[in-house]
């Protein structure tokens, strides 16, 4: 997606350690005209699918995940919580992430209430590295006995493991962005 | 708003200790049509503010913020982080969120970049109750000595402190949902 592209390397900074940081206008301030772009780019990708949920997970992929939901039939938009975030009066799908970025371990769950084997899932999030978060979903997934559509991912590091092995599990996996390098400067494939 | 207390008495579920869950359509799985009414409603009462910034708070908020915005000539939208979200690469605006719900401490910051003195500033949130995460948010505005057009809130229990602890600080906080007694029922103001 080019608009996307154009915006990571405009307003997009690498700093040690490989860190991206994108959120002048993705995960901490949000750009609402660039979001319904992304939107409508996951519309056209995922044009075949009928989704009767769209899962991500918190925080930044909410946004994403609401905007997308707008280009399939307002369908109903599910995000999982970290950190016993959800009170205790739930029955849970659950899994753990290990964040690469933070090193932190974090407790995922999806309530059983919104999402059953009945469903047809289409999972949105904002970046794939390392894929711990997407595992985390398609775990969540494979409980519930879902059916996986696809994901949907707005910038993906393909040089880091995730995209591959997540791939080779069998998922569609889309990118918006993938970058393949930010040794020098940010380059995509 | 009718349509909104309509499905919290359809939906919310009334638990021990005060706890109202309504996350089937607001806070873990998304009502999108629901969600623009709540948007529009925001935008007829706020109809006279132009804000250049649309602040919420993570995660609840964010979706709620985001459909705001749509309304608001799209105008950015920025979220709160909590507990070291942002990585170490940030000038931050800072406080301290304690959660009744949950008894823990939160770290709330916002990036020096995306807030500051000549912004116009509308808070949205889902909920208001004892007024942490709303206090923490008015607290970074004021470090950012930014103009807080108003504070708009999805639902909020009038019979706790929150609210009146905040407009005697002389901010303008709407409510689209008054709950003023869970005891027998869910009753509105």
């Amino acid at each position: 997606m080019k608009l996307l592209e154009e915006m990571i390397v405009k307003y997009g900074k690498v700093y040690p350690n490989d860190v991206l940081k994108i959120d002048s206008f993705l995960n901490h301030q949000i750009d609402v005209n660039l979001f319904f772009e992304i939107g409508k780019e996951f519309k056209e990708i995922f044009k075949d699918c009928k989704p009767t949920k769209i899962l991500t997970i918190e925080a930044s992929g909410i946004a994403i995940a609401f905007v997308t939901a707008t280009f399939f039939d307002n369908c109903p938009v599910v995000f999982a919580k970290k950190d016993g975030a959800l009170n205790m009066f739930h029955d849970t799908y659950h899994a753990d992430e290990t964040s690469y970025t933070r090193g932190s371990k974090k407790y995922v769950e999806v309530s059983r209430e919104y999402l059953c084997k009945d469903d047809n899932v289409l999972i949105i999030d904002d970046f794939l590295a390392n894929g711990e978060a997407l595992n985390c979903l398609l775990d969540i997934c494979r409980q519930a006995k879902c059916n996986v559509l696809g994901c949907g991912i707005v910038a993906c590091k393909t040089y880091q493991p995730g995209l591959e092995r997540i791939k080779k599990q069998g998922y569609r996996v889309e990118c918006l962005a993938k970058i393949k390098s930010m040794n020098d400067g940010i380059e995509f494939e």
